[in-house]
């Protein structure tokens, strides 16, 4: 009998250790897929402001509202589960800048997300309809959304 | 003159080095932004696939349609533009696993993301329905075209 615990509390211990290396690596991937949604989102941003704010670029409104459909569908992915239990600090492609503060105010980081998803969404309506003012400003929008989630959750 | 030369002389190299600099920063940022691109599609691939091919999470249409919403406004998004000439080597979030080969056969390339873009959009149609078992089968179409280009232009 004494083996037979010892053999259990020994696979207990072995299973134990394995599912915190699976917890890390889904810690680690779940940081990983929430910097690549933010970084693909960034590139979308950054083509709008060319084209339709700077206009650095001549606009194009098939690449404009493609951007904007990126922007959405990434904003209406479910992203909040990239932010499991245990994800406050640890590294995906690059070390998570996220701020403790931003689990501990859960009702807060959920308004600020529907603010955001509500911007994303009217940006893509309006850039499929070519509006360039109406763009403009719809991508100001969603640009206060990000920056009010970044001022309060994001470390410098 | 002598001093003007000089002058200018050093001017264009200061320009140059200052190009070049920008040049290999657009060529980090693009395989960053071509890699987070994948990244986030793979999260969601890997969503319809634990609900729709493994059945490891209940079926939720909402999220799988909003899963294949991502890959496919990521496939029409214009990611050829994060290929730019000299991205063959080269860091982003990590090291470029492009093979020099990708860049060689621009045409072939070219058929392959078609191939991807027109199964991303066909998973996108039939997730938006809600059929099981079309897609099942338009997911595997696009992890084929996935496969097509990794398995000839991307290092193992």
């Amino acid at each position: 009998m004494k083996k037979l615990v010892a053999c259990t509390a020994f696979g207990l211990a072995a299973l134990s250790v394995a599912t915190s290396a699976a917890a890390q690596s889904n810690i680690e991937d779940a940081i990983k897929f929430r910097q690549a949604g933010y970084a693909f989102m960034s590139w979308n941003m950054g083509k709008i402001k060319a084209q339709v704010v700077d206009g650095a670029v001549p606009y194009n409104q098939d690449q404009v509202a493609a951007a904007a459909n990126v922007i959405a569908a990434v904003a209406n992915s479910g992203m909040g589960q990239l932010y499991p239990a245990g994800s406050d600090k640890g590294t995906g492609f690059r070390e998570t800048k996220v701020k403790p503060e931003f689990f501990q105010n859960m009702p807060d980081v959920g308004k600020l997300a529907g603010d955001f998803n509500a911007a994303a969404n009217e940006l893509a309506s309006v850039a499929a309809n070519g509006d360039q003012n109406a763009i403009k400003a719809a991508f100001g929008k969603v640009g206060e959304t990000c920056k009010a989630c970044h001022d309060k959750y994001r470390a410098k």
